[in-house]
């Protein structure tokens, strides 16, 4: 590796390496975002297709498809899929949190209107599953509409732990899982399966973009605490005020004396926050070592994200997918 | 058919035809509507699946598939997907029309939220393609994927046609086979394709379930202008009060002279709605024929629908299945 590649971030050598392909995924879901009848269903999605997203999900999944060698078509026609899936959950996401921003723009709920975020949603879910028929793999479907079910479990999870002080660490990665890891693992478990690999290389994938998602997931939860602004695209503390049951707020409501715990009661559980709230919770969770041991579990779970490319085909695309695993939680490092 | 057959609705016999496959088919709902991690999920869902919907949709899944001679299971999973995209459907509605009855039953976004409604619906999405992975049928999969995005096209189609004076007959018959032709449809359809119907007999069973949809909506549609209280669960008049543009009203816009045109714009467009303009709205139909004009063609698809069943095979389903066709415009003739 160069000087120069190991400076750039994983995901920019991601982009360097699959710019065709991505050309191609771009214009597939131009294309299929539009509708015949309602002209309304392009112009929302546009706005947030076209606001700039990193486009993970679809590179994982022709990453995935690539370093098997594929030559095929059919990756594209997955990433496509991947990323409309991640659109409808945006889109409903924001209806759920009543979000007023994302990726630096008016959310579309707040240029339209829930209604159309809803609709446009469930037209782009649909889209998503012609796109993967057109696959013809009853085994890419499988692993798609499961991460679908996962997904959508996970959010109702995530709505009914919010605030709720008995979540435990296992509904956290439930949550983390339907969050980003199921997205994430099928898209590199499926771009392996079209590539031909066998079944022991699609379950190291899967683990892949399993274990990636959560140390992704956890970093960025990390960094709500003592991120730098700007990094994330939040703000200190937002979680907290948000009454959000993150990784290192779990564990310290476990370590809690009866102090911390009625403190706990007070800002998450009956959402009565004040000044000087945030540098005690903070304080409490140093007092426990908890955001260090999220730390050492992000890091963990990068590692085993990069076991599981152990044995994987020798190729770039791997290294780079090597790399991405250490990137995730460098930024919490 | 004896007197006591022909004094019974179609949908009863239905119904008594179809009990055992039916019993099979709840229990599959009941069983599939759960999640290992999620109780919102079975507990949203239990109250919209228990109140007693009419299960019309999974029985003409049942009735195609039967009347061809189908002995196999698929028709089971066939049926329950129909149904869960249904209720997913009705979950997305009642949140997109703020509607507070559903069933003579308060709504999920009231007794619960908008949130739940909104995830446990994509929950239930997520579920029937699980479902109709398993019937293991790449046509199946192409056929209800392609339903769905016609339902959710419609329904944007619906919200963007709303109080629009320009919506036109084309746009209306694309809502309507969004909202409710589009799953009969791919009922009738998929449930003769898995039975093994040739592609001649898929087509008409597929033109069985469109035509019948859009009889089954223009004749609600019509008794929202004269029917009886009760028999739609609506009040005479409630389409014109909701300013919604169906087909009598877009007919009567199209005759309006101007000041009938003024009438329209104030009264649907501009929402001013003043005592009187029910009873003027209904003189101006009867003036241009339009309840007249649209109740022929409610009977030309009820029509269409019984010649799409010629040359299916001797049956006492598609003897039902004719019964119904007739049924459906019945109410309004």
């Amino acid at each position: 590796m160069s000087l120069d590649q190991a400076a750039r971030k994983p995901q920019d050598r991601l982009s360097a390496l699959l710019a065709d392909d991505m050309e191609r995924v771009n214009a597939l879901i131009r294309m299929r975002m539009t509708s015949r009848h309602a002209p309304r269903i392009p112009e929302v999605t546009a706005h947030l297709v076209e606001a700039g997203g990193k486009r993970l999900r679809p590179m994982l999944t022709l990453a995935a498809a690539r370093m098997f060698g594929y030559e095929g078509e059919d990756h594209l026609l997955l990433a496509a899929t991947v990323e409309f899936i991640h659109t409808a959950t945006l889109l409903h996401d924001d209806v759920v949190d009543e979000s007023r921003q994302r990726r630096g723009r008016p959310t579309a709920n707040l240029l339209w209107d829930n209604k159309s975020s809803v609709l446009v949603g469930d037209y782009l879910f649909a889209r998503s599953f012609q796109l993967m028929v057109e696959t013809g793999s009853l085994r890419v479907l499988d692993i798609l509409s499961n991460a679908a079910a996962t997904i959508a479990e996970g959010e109702v999870l995530q709505l009914t732990a919010a605030q709720n002080l008995a979540t435990t660490e296992d509904i956290y990665l439930q949550v983390v899982r339907g969050k980003t890891a199921a997205l994430f693992s099928a898209a590199t478990e499926s771009g392996s399966l079209i590539a031909g690999a066998d079944g022991k290389a699609q379950r190291a994938m899967f683990d892949y973009g399993d274990a990636l998602g959560i140390a992704f997931q956890m970093a960025d939860d990390l960094l709500d605490w003592h991120g730098e602004a700007g990094a994330t695209g939040k703000n200190v503390g937002d979680d907290f005020r948000e009454r959000k049951l993150t990784m290192p707020v779990i564990k310290a409501v476990a370590a809690a004396d009866d102090d911390e715990r009625a403190f706990w009661v007070r800002t998450i559980e009956r959402g009565d926050q004040r000044e000087g709230d945030l540098e005690h919770a903070l304080a409490l969770m140093e007092r426990h070592g908890t955001l260090e041991a999220t730390r050492a579990e992000a890091r963990g779970w990068s590692d085993r994200a990069r076991r599981a490319l152990d044995g994987m085909p020798e190729h770039e695309l791997r290294d780079v997918l090597d790399a991405l695993a250490l990137y995730v939680v460098s930024r919490v490092s």
